[in-house]
């Protein structure tokens, strides 16, 4: 330890204090009560950190303090958390003393062994706790859905979102693609996992288990990524559809009418339609698997199914209705909007989809011309409205397929019939075509240059 | 990219210049021939780091490169080492300006922000491409031995030992003991699996398949860590014999007398003896999992065997000879060893055992008041002779076991019959006791006092 | 082929014909169609018979065959069943002559030499046909469906009854306990085999996922039998509940009180209470595997949950109403019933229950009196009704525990509270104890002497 | 029981003494120690057959007294069966009235239940003890290796005779093709079960570990087949080579010739050498597998490997030398050999090969006429030489691949170089071709007219 440590202890707690005291959840406790049990975590934390007993020891506190941590409520559990980040963070006399030598260094090997020290340094004590929870049970899973609890939380104080950060950094590293195992998902897999797809899906509800068996049938095929230390829990997974020609309605792809359920259907199938995607465990966003998992299962379904042709996905347009929304209300308190007049004059011819009473409904109430420029409004919309800051498409889903170096093959009226389609993009969705010999082009015009890639169907709707 | 590029990129090659400048590597190269394919390098290392393509794209290249790499000889493997290490290191003018602005925040939960940004910006490139080599087919195994080479290689250049100390920090986080499998190994696990063991077997070589099958026999256990990414190579393993009271000669436990094979010998046993433990993985070096195996399988066998009542290494004492002839050539110089006198005396009456022209070669060559001598001395050794650096033992197998918590239980009097033995102890082994509840004590004792455990049996030698 | 091939194959086909010729199945087949199917057939199988091609071609033909059969309707698979009994049985020259010779055997030797050759004649040809439909991708399963299917269909022709008890003798050799594996099912196992559990659950019905999820859990246990050639089929399987005392109402264990689905629950119950046993396969009636289940599983349970004291069953009565329906109409036609004066009171007392318009339709409706009544019938029921022809006792399900070797340990007023058990017992439950010391002397007594035992506690209620 | 069961016992136990008498196991034995254990023997199997104790106790029993079985010496162990053949048979008096019956019956229907019933009385009860062994952990591979013994045993007493048939028709009905599994074998596989091919491996031994790696290298293949009853051991194995081209050389097939290991070898072959097919149980001597296993691995070779083109042994002539000294016997003696002159004259002047001091031996010291005149009697000996019982080819291993429709594709001068060969054949060995698309015909030709294909190489031989 530095001898200025006591500095930097009254600093810590002052830090600490600040953050605690605006804390909600310290105002509701009685503080001496609270400081009993936030002495004891903080003897608890420093055996652990100085290894008392060994290693194994060490692991072995971690894990204690681990099942007391999950044995709190959330107010607790913050409680923990703050006092865990403000007190056991970096020591900052030591990084300015580093950085002092790396500004003086003239060489530039001793630049690089100071760098490899300070990167050393910089990473706080509150991490080795962290990471030793590993040894809990399930105590990857426990990190995971720790990061989910402080992605709710970070707003509260900042000490909670460095702490975020910090686990998300920890999580990449373990979470590397090269150690995940693509798994194909069956009616014959444990209902335990299986349980967790209905739990889990974020695109189109699983109604019930005859509707996930239907899902899983013969002519589907279903395939998750997991990671070792967490081998029960799907980390995102893939519903596939194997028809003749690209799907244009989900409704038809979900309804579990018996009568196309038999074997021979998936022989004939030429084309395979991703119809959702969903990501299983909040506690690990922003570490991206998707692109990875889209492409780990068009590889194996040619492998197994080399009658396969075509590649597609069958997608929301989650944005587009929001869009909408956002631009006649700009037209109708006279901004400008920077649209061609052709898109608007469409747009008002919507504006009664869209108030209090609207006209329809559903698809089909509407009228041929509104369907019309509904098609032209989303055609438009996919090709040509970007977000501000990053200049990447404007809708989610469409900047997600984009970047994987998709295409935009087709527009499908009326291709989710129930409210939530209704609500996002009144039923249309789009199909994102695969094609592998122009993935890498498709996204490096993509990125590089905001270039996106669509088909001449799709491009003759804006004609 | 910062407007410094330019300068930065100079530095850069400037230091990589003179690293190959003196590299007997390039020198007995033609530079022209090495021109072409550094140039190829530096583009496919761009490119991987680009996210040319995409992140799926990315991965390909870096594998494809990672294929590349291991077709060459250990001459061009440094050679792209060096590349690597010093054209795509951390780039300086970020750091420096991030520190600019840590100096002047005011605010701790700013400094905190400024710490995460550093923190990223002190990985280097390089690792980026090395952790992407993870997607080669057996990844995680081709660092490791990349590892094991940049030890080897460290000693030639500076970049070296960075990327080797660099490598290390990954493989840390890779490794925590949490996503370590331990496995039993029997005569029913896989030959290939088995032929590694018969490779790696560090203390006491395997030699012979009858050999093997023998240390595999119901009156033994064998336990070894995996890694889910190398499912297929054991990281270490411990090889243990079930007996009735402590052990005292290895080669009484390896020799393969048939005759005690049978069942019922397990039943009766009351001790385990811990007779080797090996790392199997160079490229581990320094990642410590010794202490985690030895408390595993003690938990393990504790379940499986509860008739079990004492756990007992059975330890070769490898650097007792060379302490001795260090402190006989001291006292030949009439330097001042610190030495009791009678530690002085016994010395110099071992004093024909080592010589050119020894008294003995064997165990049983020696005369009563040898042995008497020899075991005095190894006593003492074990509890008195520390590391002048560091305070711990001086003996490298007595510091891992007494890290660990165990005791200097008994010396056993020709441990080890053969040559190396001798070579090392004149056959002197020595049993290391791991009594569960006295563990953190010790452990406690010796790391912070210096205090060595004993039993009293073993202190007594020295009165 | 002997040189009365000809008479026999006569007679064959004038059997064949009648049991044809009153079939229904043929009269309403246009007799010209079904001849050349019937032709085809026929050499198909003497193709089979005679090898044509060698071992593995004979086999490739009879699948072929196997495959053909699976897509006749009811009616075209008996009448292959039929032609293949008729006209491939039992050579009854060569029968003949073996009795003859056996006959005038002088020589013990020389007749088990006859034996044998008699016994491998009287194994009919067909009987070859069947063995190999187990080359079929489930032809296990297909043949445990065949004789489910036979076993519906032997009244309709003697023919069909032949074949039934032969395929029973080849599956009672291939069932045999000695290849079944005990597997304890958990909500971890894969959904397409909990499904089966659903559909196969005899006793009582498991009503839905959630259902089954809650006799999946921690306080409870299922486990089934299963065979390596049919895997993926349990073929008896028993639910478990533990708990603390000997549990006497079925509703309570099946409810789904998530209050008492707390882990801790297993830790501190007692008794396993064995509540439901269903045979899975309807193929393998009358191949018995209840008795090694029970007592299996008894065993594993023990080993695993050592704290447990007691093993009962909680069962039905399922033929107690039925036995009383059948003495109040004897009595009312005033024959003699032989039952003692007390037992005809009791059921006359009951006879309001049992109309057209009984007086109570669920337990808690029924007066003190007669529930006083019901019991009491219900314990000189269990304890004395036997089957006139066997002398075992009336009860079937009494039959199986006490042939297992159980006594009758409590009767349970209201044990089962659904319209079912009212019809059964008027929801009256039984407790069968399995006491291991005392199962092989009950099982003589009950086997030998007809005697039952029970506890002095039911023994009493007679009092 | 009938009521002649006294007569039958006493009928029993005079051939029961007969054989004992005989014995010469008995005569060893002082009779009264023997009288003990036997008065034992027979109390425990009779209290098995009458399930004392229930179904389960029985299996118990069973299993209890194979573990005192396991325990005798062979001559106990004869002692027992002889016990349990002779006293635990046939009921005579059952069969006969059945017999009896069956003869005055009038109906085919009556007639046919009779045989029924006559079927399961020609059971004898031994046969339920031995089955009931299967009960012991070990019980399938018990009853196999008890066969094994019988085998050896069977001449000595027509009662051991009497089982061993019997139990082949319980293990013939237990190993039915349909429940054995194909399993490869590789260098992943078990060390305890690659220990077993070392030692099983009846072709060409295998002489080491290292031996045996080089036969699981990547361009060789391992198949067996196993019983889920006995997972452990395999039943029947074939080793394949990869190559271009068929191979004429064992040799050069076994020997560990480094050079030829890379990977990239299996690519390029077009041709699988079946070069060693081993049965591993002699307990299922006379229940053949082989020709399952060849197609099996055919089937399987060509669906992973689809560049193959050619599926040929590699094989022994195991009978031609001992064939060729019959004849030249029978020419010295002067008898009628029936061989044409051309062959009795290359038989003369191989004459010098064969007596006490050949004038060579091995391949590469005959002269080229010797050569030529082998070459000739070899093919002539494949094509033309007969046992005249049966009328199949002479040599065993062509009768087998004879069987299986493979044609006798080449002839190899010195395949086999090593002594055991040159004894066989004078080292030349022979390829048997398995062309798929003429196996049926080529089995037909052979089994119904003894017809023997061969390719026009082979032939010509002959002109």
């Amino acid at each position: 330890m530095s001898q200025t440590f006591l500095d930097r202890t009254i600093d810590n707690l002052r830090f600490a204090w600040r953050e605690l005291r605006d804390s909600s959840v310290v105002r509701s406790l009685g503080l001496d009560e609270s400081q009993n049990r936030q002495d004891r975590w903080r003897r608890q934390i420093a055996d652990c950190l100085a290894r008392r007993g060994g290693a194994v020891s060490a692991r072995s506190r971690a894990a204690a303090l681990g099942h007391d941590f999950l044995r709190l409520d959330d107010g607790g559990k913050r409680e923990f958390l703050h006092l865990l980040v403000n007190e056991f963070g970096v020591d900052r006399d030591r990084v300015g003393a580093i950085m002092a030598d790396w500004n003086m260094a003239d060489d530039l090997a001793e630049q690089a062994l100071l760098e490899t020290e300070l990167r050393s340094e910089l990473v706080p004590p509150f991490r080795t706790i962290l990471k030793e929870f590993n040894s809990l049970p399930q105590g990857v899973k426990f990190l995971v859905d720790l990061r989910a609890d402080l992605l709710r939380w970070r707003k509260e104080a900042p000490g909670l979102a460095i702490l975020e950060r910090d686990l998300k950094e920890l999580l990449a590293s373990w979470f590397d693609i090269g150690f995940l195992e693509l798994q194909r998902i069956t009616w014959n897999s444990p209902a335990a996992l299986l349980e967790k797809l209905i739990a889990y899906e974020a695109v189109h509800a699983i109604q019930s288990w005859d509707d996930l068996k239907r899902r899983l049938a013969p002519d589907r095929r279903c395939f998750a990524f997991f990671h070792p230390g967490m081998p029960d829990e799907p980390l995102i997974f893939v519903e596939v559809a194997l028809v003749s020609g690209i799907a244009g309605s989900v409704d038809a792809l979900i309804q579990s009418d018996e009568s196309d359920q038999d074997d021979d259907e998936a022989v004939v199938a030429d084309t395979a339609i991703f119809y959702s995607i969903s990501n299983a465990q909040a506690g690990l966003a922003g570490i991206s698997f998707g692109d990875f998992l889209i492409k780990r299962v068009v590889g194996e379904l040619q492998r197994d199914l080399p009658e396969l042709k075509q590649f597609s996905t069958l997608s929301p347009i989650p944005a587009l209705r929001g869009w909408m929304d956002k631009q006649l209300d700009a037209m109708t308190q006279k901004h400008e909007t920077g649209l061609p007049k052709a898109i608007e004059a469409a747009l008002h011819d919507c504006d009664d989809l869209m108030g209090p009473k609207p006209v329809a409904r559903q698809p089909n109430e509407v009228s041929e011309r509104t369907r019309a420029n509904i098609e032209y409004l989303a055609a438009w919309y996919l090709l040509n409205a970007k977000r501000i800051e990053t200049g990447s498409a404007f809708d989610p889903v469409a900047h997600f397929h984009l970047t994987n170096g998709s295409r935009i093959e087709r527009l499908n009226w009326n291709g989710n019939g129930n409210s939530n389609g209704w609500m996002q993009s009144f039923g249309v969705m789009v199909n994102y075509l695969y094609d592998l010999s122009m993935i890498e082009k498709n996204h490096e015009n993509y990125v590089g240059q905001g270039k996106i890639a669509a088909s001449s169907v799709v491009k003759r709707l804006l004609r």
